[in-house]
């Protein structure tokens, strides 16, 4: 009796997780090969640090000239040898160059042109938009676009501030982000900052590489002198890699009946260990799957 | 001009996290003593981590039987020597006995009563609640009650699986968990567990030191033979500590016209740097003021 309980206890929360991954996990094992997509080597960054490689899929659908000039930066080695420089805890981590408020910046090549604000886009019917649908706090609906969770209205639709989406840091000006400092979220979703800051991308691979860095010690999670900041080896597009140097990714496609399908695994709970179903799910709370082929 | 655009980017989303903090922080400034409250040390639990004090605030009122028995197990010094056994990323930090599924479990003092469900509790019209004015995903209404995260319904209230919460995880039967296993929240919100589980508390202090841990590298984020499970010096009562051992802090009162403020400061960003002010938040955004007195 005693040792039942015991046993209960520890596999605990670990049984509400496995009954998730299970009933979730039989709809991807159904899944075909069509119902995956390989994001192309062109919108693939790659991120190394000392602790390995950090995968993001960039989305210049939303922020095309932003993009545009992230595969410049990283072209030209810009990144290289610059840090991880603020990790705010349930909030972002944030990398780009140290002494970039100090005298001794490192030059920023020019971009091809000047880099607007890419906070929205204009709403077409003929996007490959999934809704969810249930409601939402912020927006009057939400949904997926090409593996990205967004949010729209009936004007415009934009990229929203889920758990491990890549986002543009800017100053007060609208377009002053040039994508030399980007972050990633790291804790609940802020969805306030969508609609304000441009968003270029979602980690795809390796966010425990970045949300498990230590906390800065500085206001706004800035790390001080008493800390090491980590050091970014390199940032590469996966097209400029060879073959063999670049990680097989498979996205999930969001256009298909297959994602559907794995929403409403997620929105609904029918697993024993579930008292209560829910029958419902908030945008961040989905999370698109990521398989290595 | 190249030097502002890099000034611009560097300042980028910590002016944003600036703006937030001022406007919220002028609410805070006019606050008056009697705004703020200090938990009762009997609902104060101290995890003591090699890297420094984890300050939890329990909720007697929402699990009272579970909380209980936390207490007794605390007192018998049951947890000390422990170890964080699981970190899953952007999910929960749990911990409790490594051997617990092995032959060698370290036996549980017995229960004063027997451990029921607390997932929920009746709503009455007299609780010190209060409404957030937006919709919620997952509930016809959401606020704060003795300043925890809660939602609601017409006949029920219970707590809510926000960033930080305190859960107690257990088995397939609904009354398998006892608090010898506890989890902490440290990712998106995952509001699906709310009223499937147990919620016994809140972390006020400390939560960089669970959220920064290493991921797991078994299924579920368990830590492997690999990996070395972080220890558990001890978690005790504060009321149980002398005076000069316990860490004063207090708690923005969630009943009073302050807190109040504080919800509409962080609704509706009025600070230049945001185009779109939002004008709404979601339960898990807001985030109860603690501080130092």
């Amino acid at each position: 009796m005693k040792s039942d309980r015991i046993l209960g206890a520890v596999l605990a929360l670990a049984v509400s997780a496995a009954a998730q991954a299970a009933s979730s996990g039989e709809v991807l094992e159904r899944s075909k090969p069509g119902d995956w997509r390989r994001p192309a080597p062109e919108n693939t960054l790659y991120l190394e640090l000392d602790s390995g490689r950090v995968i993001i899929e960039l989305a210049p659908q939303f922020a095309p000239e932003t993009v545009a000039n992230i595969r410049k930066l990283a072209r030209s080695g810009y990144f290289d040898g610059l840090a991880i420089i603020r990790v705010q805890d349930n909030y972002v981590v944030q990398w780009g160059d140290p002494q970039a408020d100090g005298g001794e910046a490192r030059p920023e090549p020019e971009p091809e042109q000047a880099i607007p604000a890419e906070f929205t886009r204009e709403w077409e019917a003929g996007l490959p938009f999934t809704p969810l649908p249930d409601a939402d706090t912020y927006a009057p609906q939400t949904g997926y676009i090409d593996g990205f969770p967004a949010a729209r209205n009936d004007r415009r639709i934009w990229l929203s501030h889920c758990y491990g989406m890549l986002g543009v840091a800017r100053g007060q000006a609208p377009d002053s982000g040039t994508g030399s400092q980007l972050y990633v979220i790291i804790g609940h979703a802020p969805r306030h900052l969508d609609r304000n800051i441009t968003l270029a991308g979602r980690v795809l691979q390796g966010m425990e590489q970045l949300s498990s860095l230590p906390r800065g010690h500085g206001p706004l999670g800035f790390y001080e002198a008493d800390q090491t900041m980590p050091p970014i080896r390199s940032i590469r597009l996966a097209a400029d890699l060879p073959e063999d140097q670049r990680t097989p990714l498979e996205v999930l496609r969001t256009d298909g009946a297959r994602f559907k399908a794995y929403i409403e695994s997620r929105r609904s709970r029918e697993e024993d260990w579930f008292l209560e179903p829910t029958g419902r799910i908030e945008l961040c709370n989905v999370g698109v799957p990521v398989r290595t082929p």
